[in-house]
């Protein structure tokens, strides 16, 4: 195909991007060439913008411009619960439902498959805060899965040489699921973790 | 949710993309925060490039940065065959199945029920084509749906007054497709287009 080098060099940039194949990166690259000018130059300057300004906060982990972030600076929120989350995706979604704690953003993905050591992430601030004594419980809000599971118990060892009660999410039905298609790890955790109604 | 401003506004921008929803638009925001910033400013740069230096080809209509473009200047090209496009998006289809013809590019998109009038699509420049003789055939190459009909016809009026054989893509079964699932239009038109073997 015959392309000009510029927009080539466009289409190649977005199907750098997740879920961005081919043929979605040529759509969207010829949808910048005709939305007006301004629009495709927001799209540019917000990049480098969120860039240049976004980072992690020094106190919990999460994206923010100013440090401390708004979650670590909201007075209202009950600083004795600190929530242990893998990524700020992660903390968006608990946000989501209404939690009310502080979190503990890792920041580093985990995979034992990808040959990562557990060694290597940076624990040392979350046990310093432990060690402050404000903290009663720590909820370990990482992934249902094999890597979720080898971290979860890894910093709960780490964790319980302090005074903190140390939870995780409960595993069970999804609501709004179907027991019918439901697999048979997931039932056997939701009837093994059963309530009284 | 509490976003930080910079982030927000880039979710933002890329919702804006098609195809984009606001779980897409989360996700690649985090991922160009995530990436090397090289990889950040290097798309940022591609969509700016892009814009400033991406242009309609003044002779077809087809993108590119050297004016004319380098379909029009590919002196192999048979000059007496001109393919008649809707979108640069549909040259670059036609173009992957071989054609080695000239294209005339209409840049602008023809909807009935967005009430556009066929009188405002500028034809002018395709008309002093057709007069200059050197065209032996108009292919119309447009969308086989209701408006693609309506702008073929239209174009083929005012193609009648030049001694040009006018032509129009076959409609047909899609190679690979399936006769049971095929729609009856379709089906219909491909057995009225059946051919000796």
């Amino acid at each position: 195909m015959r392309l000009t080098r510029a927009l080539e060099n466009l289409i190649e940039q977005l199907q750098k991007l997740p879920t961005i194949g081919p043929k979605t990166a040529q759509r969207l690259a010829l949808h910048l060439l005709k939305v007006p000018e301004a629009q495709a130059q927001a799209l540019a300057e917000a990049i480098i913008e969120a860039r240049t300004s976004v980072r992690p906060c020094s106190q919990c982990g999460y994206l923010t411009e100013a440090d401390p972030c708004v979650i670590y600076r909201d007075s209202t929120r009950d600083k004795s619960l600190l929530c242990i989350a893998e990524e700020a995706s992660d903390v968006m979604a608990i946000e989501r439902s209404g939690y009310r704690g502080q979190y503990y953003v890792i920041n580093k993905a985990f995979s034992l498959m990808g040959g990562n050591r557990l060694e290597d992430i940076d624990l040392a601030p979350l046990l310093d805060k432990l060690s402050g004594g404000e903290i009663r419980e720590l909820i370990l809000a990482l992934n249902p899965d094999i890597d979720g599971e080898v971290l979860a118990r890894y910093i709960a060892g780490l964790a319980a040489a302090y005074p903190v009660r140390i939870t995780r999410l409960a595993h069970g039905l999804p609501v709004g699921g179907d027991i019918e298609y439901t697999d048979e790890i997931t039932l056997r955790k939701a009837i093994e973790g059963r309530k009284e109604i």
